[in-house]
């Protein structure tokens, strides 16, 4: 389909998520980069990262990092969405209130593909992370989508392999990782599966398009 | 009805429940002890009070009560439930695996009644709590029922008014908990609604009585 190259007069609220080592941050600054470039002279998109953009996420994450904790994945799933809240009631809804676009980093699809599975059935997730998110609700969830075998070489490269509890599990878990974002992504009305490989200019140009599609969808709906 | 007087075979796992002021604390007590004595020599009860029983329950706590944190009713809720889940796995569900009854302070009732409200519907805050409870299910929750005077008057006299983010809220607060509580007995099917006033000796009869009573009705069930 054609597609306007023009975002909507209301703020978009977009998410960027994937798994580890799928390049959220750099496309999310990006993204941030290209909406104020196509609003022009004033605009300046709040760039958030997921969780622990409020003082209540701050000390989740802390919480959940923390070798000592014994968390089991509903837990996590639990504590992810109560930051979840936080950031959407604290930081979201006024920056939309006041015009201003906003771009986050992991959302549901991570809690999703992170914490399913082990006792949890999809629907279950779904129906807790979309019934529990609060609102506002995302314009659109984009969800970057990788290789396992990159996301693992990648996390390697990074980290030594061993320093975060969430990222460094080995090949088998990033493959069930990538599994639950598609999964994610077949099943969540807002999601949309952007193909995250290729060069950043490449990647770039899907998410801004997507972007921009979604906003003329709304507009039109 | 007539009751019969003997505990099932199984474990019991009780919960007692109720607004700040209702006396848990001593009928859990006095419930252990009439377990005790019922199930004569060898028999230790296992008491744990809710949340913070666990490491990451105690966590979660102190998390809820920094007044630094903000944090909304749902959030709130997310928070006390993920405590909850861990009570259970940590350590409900291996003290009954080993023949051990439990009883345990505050449950789905508390969250209920206190996070309730604040644009959570009732029908919202029940599938949450128990869709995401985790396992086992308690053989029974009671919920002492008191007269929010009663507890206004007794929060007062033990801290004051001052000391705690919720208990002392003023006597229209505690109404709405009240009629909370009372809301969740009505709906939830394990819930039981005990008078809470009159004499310890007289609520603990109660107490005990109702959960002799669920025994024998899931024995013949």
């Amino acid at each position: 389909m054609t597609t306007s190259p023009e975002l909507p007069k209301t703020p978009v609220f977009a998410v960027l998520d994937g798994m580890d080592g799928c390049g959220k941050t750099t496309q999310a600054t990006r993204l941030v980069e290209e909406i104020a470039r196509l609003r022009g002279e004033g605009s300046d998109p709040l760039h958030l990262r997921e969780p622990g953009s409020t003082v209540a996420g701050e000390r989740i994450r802390a919480l959940v990092l923390d070798p000592d904790v014994q968390l089991g994945s509903g837990s996590l799933a639990l504590l992810f969405a109560a930051a979840r809240r936080e950031t959407l009631e604290q930081l979201v809804a006024p920056a939309l209130a006041q015009g201003r676009d906003v771009v986050i980093e992991r959302f549901h699809a991570s809690t999703f593909a992170y914490q399913g599975g082990a006792g949890l059935t999809d629907d279950d997730l779904l129906s807790m992370l979309h019934g529990w998110a609060g609102s506002p609700r995302p314009t659109i969830e984009i969800v970057l989508e990788i290789d396992p075998e990159d996301s693992f070489a990648r996390a390697m490269a990074r980290d030594g392999g061993g320093s975060d509890r969430f990222e460094s599990r080995g090949l088998e878990f990033q493959r069930r990782v990538a599994a639950g974002m598609h999964r994610y992504v077949e099943r969540a009305p807002l999601a949309v599966g952007i193909d995250g490989r290729g060069s950043e200019d490449e990647v770039a140009g899907r998410v801004i398009e997507a972007v921009l599609r979604s906003a003329a969808e709304a507009t039109l709906a």
